[in-house]
């Protein structure tokens, strides 16, 4: 990587910012672009009736993908049939016996949003809330907001791993917005301002299957940082990125090295909501063979208390 | 309670039954009948495209209400400003900093839906897969089908609190099918074949505003047990019960004693999806004061490997 | 409880204070005390050269009892005979099987060691370490030190119950270290300088036993602050306090009110390591039985990393 | 490896097996051999009274070496100074303010116990007892009772690695029971009868280091088996076997490719005790140095209810 001493602080300098724009006590941030205006036109972009989930399973046997630095969720069971026959567990008044479960695992398990304050730089988050705002749990900006809002507007697959002929992008291939607005066009479908946009890279597929693992010089491909690119996200509204990758961006700047500048760039300044490690793949497979790229988007995070995150299960309906 | 010999055995001896009906594989039960079509009664219910989160917090400071037995989800931070500034943790390069968290809990935390197998009787599970298919993780009935699946169609909010002039039901109270009827007719809406039937007691309500607590003769208001309510349920098609209560039922049946009984006669029995611990005190405001009372109900439970229920968010749009 | 506005800081004005005397870098405290003399002095107190494990149980099914705020230990298993028979683990080559099991808890579940730093008033741990240097893990005068170092020394029981002819002394019932002396005194033992002091309370093993339990105003028994106390455990150079209490010391201070003083005026200021919660009713009853209540105590905590305190299994030999 | 089906059921034939030896509710085997006369033997082997503890650090921030399959332990802050300043927490009456933390982890984290029944083959765990009194929790040959006994006595230290002039025991790199004798006799110590055996290969030294790491292809070093090797331990009466790597014996028998063989011969058949991941390297530099290598081995793992091992940091004494 490039030695230049480049910071986010510098590079920037000159991008857009939207803190104060719903006022001092925003933390929903382009979630306030969703409104019922919004929501009919993702209704009305329902056609069959359709519906697909966007989750990944959690708490899998052979350990989930999860962003270097953190670990896999876990699943425990507490009770089962063999916890009764062993005399751990006595049939309730009745007879009813039952299977019980516990999970362990990061707010931003499995399929997720990040809250808008879950990074930042210069010390200072989404809005300009401090960064001592996290201390202990998030105060300001956390994911309870973003989910007592809910996350339901007009979806647009850009289905960029096959617009490339390819099963899944390459370690650190990146995608430009350029890329996105070619994608769709080639697909026949508009990205709407206010759309919320599902970038499938066909990464998290490759993760999965084993064909691509995680080390210690994980390098994702994804949306790759401009100020063209930022400034056209800024000027669609984009409310929410969603996309089939651990961290929805290329994990590397290429040319600077520096990491994740879109969670600044975008989430921390824009307050774009974050939608991370979708499962696009079913959908993709049945866009493609029927043309249809647009419909309901429709799913809110956990309600996780104070939280950097939460674990989102979202629907398609198409 | 009754000495009465009782079991589910013979009291569910003449009840409807469903297994086989969706063939012997089947693991999703009565969501089966939320087709294309049933989406399509949901949308058609939309009116203003508000949109509300039906989901409680999870993972609270002063400990989540869980049914005994159980324990509180915990919330843990585990990266936030003061661990940077204490040197636990480094910027990433260009100056990123994040705030991280880590969340235990029951797979049944907060807002969740039951998988078909989490309870059952005579070593059974729903469509008659054997208990022992819980031993070490659910390999049949798990929630998985159903987080897979997703739950979408038309939702009825039938809020029995405000129709018996409640803040909320008190202990151990109980309500018939009769009572769903009547309260439906009282609200103008109609309970039509397949709706998703939100049933708000305010008990959830209570519980979080500390007016109700939990010990160790915890008695929760609820639907109690008739064969005709079990046939009314077959025959309506009700896919999913969602209620403002831990459990769906009252704990106990007042005449036998008996716990859960519609655990067995509904869930095991006719595969009907419980969705439990639902947040419709919001809801019901709003449509107490506009008489609106359907929606879409659109969400889907966490897809935890193995798990015996999910949590979700679920999102209503009306 | 007295409005009195008194604090730590003013109570403590004239208290003794070892800040310093081990160097600025000392992490263990009255440990220091126990060098290879003590050792010997306690391996001189064997006589039958028969053991006593002092630890409680931990993750116990009915949930251990735990100082209001925390929540139990809770035990999982992960691999048993049934998940091999239902297909989610499979044999070792040669045949081998396992059982394997998870634990959750706080790092001072059940029987522990505070860590120095685990209390503090005025912005300062013991040895005058910054409150920050707890922030995200502790970093200043955590267990590690003390478990690297372990407490092998002369222990001697103070059993206090049987002393006042009682089977556990009364909610927020007092102990004075003329009590101490004394009871030592009934006891024909003598405690030397640098004795580890084993004070029996009985109150563990009422709380294991269910005839006490905790609840909201809980104030157990346990030693009282005065400044003479304080004085006399600095001149007896007391390495560590181990009771069987969850704290060591009476809740309240019945004059004040203020809570868990002799943290602040044993542990914070004088180094003292405090071992809670142990299990001395086996130990007592031989005791008493054979009249020799000194012998060897011989434990270290866990090696938590960055841990305010670590379990501990201590062995008694005498 | 060695497609030879042979099984530990036909390797294990004809070797020594102590079952009912001390009758049918046994479950803490070969520590029977550890009586006063055996704690006495490891009191007169102390000659200068300084301790040292074995125990490993737990829940470290880059990940505690694990046996595969496992996963590391963890540690969350619950509070520290940042969350009293971010109101999160509040001082108790007085003053006080407190850190506390929280651990996650397998039973048998950091060094640790197995029990008896952690591992079997034919259905049968030590004893005799059925696998199936592991579900859902050891309800035979768990770690209490072991716990409850404690491991006092002789112990031995067999510098193997030093004895080969090496670092650490390089992978797969086995050792013998002539090795150990040939050892001790080198060390210029006996192994006695009834001594608890500390057989140090540097291993844990090379994981903490950084020099070896876990992969799928991990194979330690150690202990081999040999129907000569078990009858050994069988007539020495070893009480336990304490090793510097994650399992005490080399992971693949060399000739069969069968795991953990020793487990079966002398965990399983012998009731012989295993503690594990012990660090053996502060007391093995002061043994080279001074020639002293034996001492009191004292220590208890944890309590863990119905658990299959228990973290130990035992205390030596030499």
């Amino acid at each position: 990587m490039n030695a230049d001493p480049k910071t986010l602080h510098s590079l920037l300098a000159d991008a857009p910012n939207r803190w104060g724009r719903w006022g001092p006590n925003d933390e929903i941030g382009a979630l306030n672009f969703l409104g019922e205006r919004e929501v009919r036109q993702g209704l009305a972009a329902i056609r069959q009736a359709r519906t697909f989930t966007l989750g990944v399973p959690i708490a899998t046997d052979r350990g989930d993908p999860v962003f270097p630095g953190r670990w896999p969720a876990r699943h425990f069971m507490v009770a089962d049939k063999a916890g009764f026959t062993a005399g751990h567990w006595h049939p309730l008044h009745g007879g009813l016996e039952f299977a019980d479960d516990y999970v362990t695992g990061f707010a931003q398990a499995g399929t997720h949003c990040d809250a808008l304050g879950h990074m930042w730089f210069d010390d200072t988050l989404w809005n300009g809330y401090p960064a001592a705002s996290t201390n202990g749990g998030m105060t300001k900006a956390g994911i309870m907001p973003i989910a007592e809002r809910g996350i339901v507007g007009r979806g647009v697959l850009l289905d960029i791993a096959r617009f490339r002929g390819k099963a899944a992008l390459g370690r650190g291939e990146t995608i430009t917005h350029h890329d996105l607005v070619e994608c769709a066009r080639a697909q026949g479908v508009e990205i709407l301002p206010r759309s919320i946009l599902m970038v499938r890279t066909g990464w998290v597929g490759a993760l999965l299957g084993g064909r691509e693992t995680i080390t210690d010089t994980y390098w994702e491909p994804g949306l790759t940082f401009s100020l063209d690119l930022v400034r056209w996200f800024d000027a669609m509204e984009i409310p929410c990125l969603v996309t089939d990758t651990l961290a929805n961006e290329t994990t590397y700047e290429p040319d600077t090295g520096m990491m994740l500048v879109l969670h600044a760039a975008l989430m921390r300044n824009l307050g774009i909501v974050f939608t991370e490690m979708a499962w696009l793949d079913d959908l993709a497979e049945r866009a493609a063979a029927d043309r249809q790229f647009d419909g309901l988007f429709c799913g809110s995070p956990a309600k996780v208390s104070k939280g950097t995150g939460g674990s989102i299960n979202p629907v398609f309906i198409r």
